[in-house]
């Protein structure tokens, strides 16, 4: 199995690390001429999924509400390539959080397609910041909790 | 030559009327699996030749100011397409207006490669409205003058 | 209610004439920095639900073998934007077919949002072509009964 | 400064370690309802930036010709956000080889803005592969020769 730099072993347990996942299919516009999914796909369908995680988890709703002086910026993000992904494809989006930092959180990334193979994973930490001065915000007590309230691992 | 409806003669005096152009290049990833750009790209490419138009002519600093009250938007947009276009060939995409209404403009486009092929030509209708009513709001007749002093057709 | 070309009268009988629909969400990269949905990402809509009706109706399956000669291509598509589109709103798009010729079928397009207001309607012609060619290749009879068997309109 | 694990040390000397660089435009679609460049975009930068250069060191063209047997594909792909990246401004996106593998090659990115800011910084690996086994395809002593004749850094 491939070696990941941020991942302890890429194995069965480490997919079965994850309880959220969203549901997403590569589009046609997604493919290149090479006929495979295009490299910037999956950094698309990350932000589709980490923005359904924290929906889930309940903090998403702040940063969308037009008063808030509050956002969620990526502060970096990357991506390991395991195999092709082909159109049409149906990818299951795994997200899970691996750290949570003073204002930040590392989420982990993972996409599975309809064989359960593996076809790309990633990671990357995003930042809750002020919209207007750019600075870092702590997250607070309830987003902490929030963040740490994970239910059990489901079957992906 | 094909006939389009928005265009009376689509010839090469058709193709002279054009006073401003942009120039683009097909990116890898606007191509599809079918080996040739995708029919999505040119509306970006629309867009990107339009506000190069706005700016050429100087109306587009105004919706661009943080305490702009007006933006533009588009009421419609279309794209008929001359032959396929491929990963890097450069466009000449040309752009001008067709009429100027109260509170709007109907702009024209077009896309010719290095060979001096019409790949696509395209037209739609950009509105001024206000950020916050949603209601169009009609050029002041600086805007007007400005959309009107249009150069002399330079050859494309 | 807005007037547009192609459609006779934009009223709730011409939003009962779909019989198809696919489910879309609006994703934050495709948003802008006006902060609605860009006035490209319907023609990726489009797209995606064109390929899905292809799919129901039986006849992309053939486009899409991998020593498959013939090929879809869009000659011409076009968008009326209605209402301004947001992040997150779920996206009925619904597709037919207007009319079918020779070796081209003209759709329609429609993108009702949760609240069931339509946010933008459209058309366009797409047309069989051969891949290595490049020429026009009329639909078998088959493929033209395939696109005639449209189920009843459901209830959208 | 920012530590990025991939940059020893991130300075003015890092800056002018690429002798290689290509211009961009951070368009108005890849802007999202934040008001800022979508943290997608670079990725799109990036592999406009990387096929430019293969172009330049005169790989790029054996990979896109029609017979071609072998294509590039990437195994890994990050970027680490220095700061906003806003509509319109020129981006001179920087490219350079850091390490030659057999049949890979680890590449490293910079975008810089008009006021010679650094906005993100990324790298990945390239590998070529035969496109109908998916096997990696070792780099032919010429192919290499291309890679190491670089030329002297260029004033940014």
């Amino acid at each position: 199995m491939k070696s990941i730099s941020y991942i302890d072993r890429f194995d069965e347990s480490y997919r079965n690390s994850f309880s959220f996942s969203h549901r997403i299919k590569i589009r046609f516009s997604e493919t290149d001429m090479f006929g495979h999914m295009n490299n910037t796909a999956p950094f698309t369908y990350f932000e589709d999924g980490r923005i359904e995680f924290f929906k889930k988890i309940g903090i998403m709703q702040a940063w969308m509400s037009s008063n808030g002086e509050k956002i969620p910026v990526v502060a970096d993000i990357q991506c390991d390539f395991i195999q092709q992904g082909f159109f049409d494809e149906e990818i299951t989006l795994c997200v899970k959080i691996n750290r949570i930092g003073t204002s930040s959180v590392d989420l982990h990334y993972l996409g599975i397609n309809q064989n359960r193979e593996s076809l790309f994973v990633g990671r990357g930490t995003v930042v809750q910041i002020s919209k207007h001065s750019g600075k870092s915000v702590p997250w607070s007590e309830e987003e902490k909790k929030r963040m740490l309230q994970l239910e059990e691992p489901e079957n992906l």
